[in-house]
Parts: C-alpha cells; structure tokens; sequence
C-alpha cells in the first residue's frame, strides 16, 4: 500500500511503457498556458501529435488565444489519456507533461516529415493544415507525472517519454 | 461565414444553455492552475460538480499539487466537454472557464448540501470523500470561452453559466 504522505511511486517500466502509449495513442490534449497579458493559467483543448522523433508537437491557428499565449510564455503543461465512458475517470490513466513548446518555422528542416506523420495521424486535418494561419509547435518535455489512479503515481523524466 | 479575423460570435441563447449543459453533465474537468514555486502553468485532472447554486465545485486531496497550486494561487481554469470517440476532437463543444478558486472551510453553513449532491453525482467517492485529506474548494466563474467548433467560439460571461 503506497505511503499517502509519499504518493510518489518510484520509476518502473511498466510505468513508462504506459506514459509512452498514452503519447502515442493521443489525438487531442488539454494545454495549460499562461495568459499573455496576466500570466494567469488559461486551458484550451488542442490537437496532439508525435513528430516522427517522438517528440510532442501541435498543430494550431494563430487566432486561437493559446497561440499567443505560447509564444510569449514558452513554458506550458499538457495532459494526455481519455477517461473511458465506465467507472471513476479518475483512476484511468493519464500523463500530465511540462513543456517548453516552439513554433516551427516553415523552412523547418523536419517540418515535410511531422506534416506527413500529422496527416497520418489526422486525417481530417487535411482541410485546414495548409491555411496560412496555422502552424506546428514543438512540445519538448521538460518533466511528467504519470497517474495511473489514486496512490498510483510517478515521476517520469523526458528519456522515459522516448519511443 | 464567421470572419477569421474576429472568431468571436455573440453570445446567444443557444450557447448559454449549451455551456450551462457542459456544466451540469461534467463528473471531470482540465484545471490549469499555476506551480506554486514558479508560476508557471500546470495542468491536472480534477473531479467536478456543481454545488446547489450551480456554482462549480471540486473535491480535492491536500496531497495533489494542484491544491498546493490553487491555495497560493486561486485564479485558475477548468476545461469541460469530453470529445466523442468518432470525428476530429476539436469539432466537439467544450467550456473553457476563468474562476477563482476558493477552500470550504468543514464549518462551511453549505457544505452538507454541497457534500449530498456531490455524492448523488459521484457516487464511486462515497470511498474516499471523508477522507482527513480531501476537501471541497469551489470555484467561482469570472469569464468563459464557449467553443464549438472552428468558428464557433463564443465569449460568456458569469451570469450566462448560471442554472
């Protein structure tokens, strides 16, 4: 039984097999960012990808307020892992990842292969990816919390997110 | 057509009750809330309720890290609106909400009603809600985001959440 007082689990590979899935499986996450003006946290829903390193990316439009947000305060949060439509969702399993995100220029060197696994991976994005205000942003962890339900979480560094 | 340089549309009926249903049928909600040593944003899944008033309410552990967050500082936001399994998630509604977040004292005069209709909604927390470590904060709305859809974002204010 975990110590209450210590909630933490230590790393294990079950542990980060599953915050790997978590990554991968995601379409959509909840971002935290801060408000541009205030610095206040703000949340918005975004599309979630893998580029083809593994690393987080998002695409999004340059009106959405996140937009902004981003760009003057690089350091963010997501959440990824659905609650299934049964049970408590709050022990189904989620990955909570601090990030520094990056919008990506389009002279990217990268940019033709994360285009590519993002179609892939959204196919309904083909109606809007090649409008002139959207863009991808790198997410590039920083740290993560893997919680896997009450007394069940852990402390997942940047290496254990890698595919 | 909405113009894409002012995303916003009115705010109208249908939106309000829209927004006022993603609120009373959400068991769960995003919060981004600001690291308490940092600043910076943070996001975790936090269960949700309305209390009689149908002013939001969570209950939460004093061991999370969002607690820690929100008593140093309570301005924060929830996300609501679970994306359906089919479609592209950004075309499903969800709530974004500006509140400020507020402990409830156990000597609270609302607490038992708040306490009996979070039990009628969550009935699986009856396990751990007298638990010495959790407790109700509400969270008082101070401005929304209402999206629907590309296009289909609404500003709301307070009133317009307001059973």
């Amino acid at each position: 039984m975990p110590d209450r007082n210590d909630p933490f689990l230590p790393p294990d590979d079950e542990g980060r097999a599953l915050a790997r899935r978590l990554l991968a499986e995601a379409r959509h996450a909840a971002l935290a960012y801060a408000d541009p003006a205030a610095g206040t946290p703000m949340i918005s829903r975004i599309a979630f990808g893998l580029g083809c390193d593994g690393t987080p990316v998002t695409l999004i439009s340059t009106l959405s307020a996140h937009d902004a947000g981003l760009r003057a305060q690089p350091l963010a949060s997501v959440m990824v892992g659905e609650p299934g439509a049964k049970g408590d969702p709050l022990t189904h399993p989620r990955l909570m990842v601090q990030v520094r995100a990056e919008p990506l220029d389009r002279a990217a060197p990268d940019l033709s292969a994360i285009r590519e696994r993002w179609l892939a991976d959204h196919p309904k994005s083909r109606l809007y990816i090649d409008f002139a205000d959207f863009g991808f942003f790198r997410l590039t962890p920083i740290a993560a919390l893997l919680n896997g339900g009450f007394g069940r979480a852990m402390k997942l560094a940047p290496a254990d997110l890698r595919p």
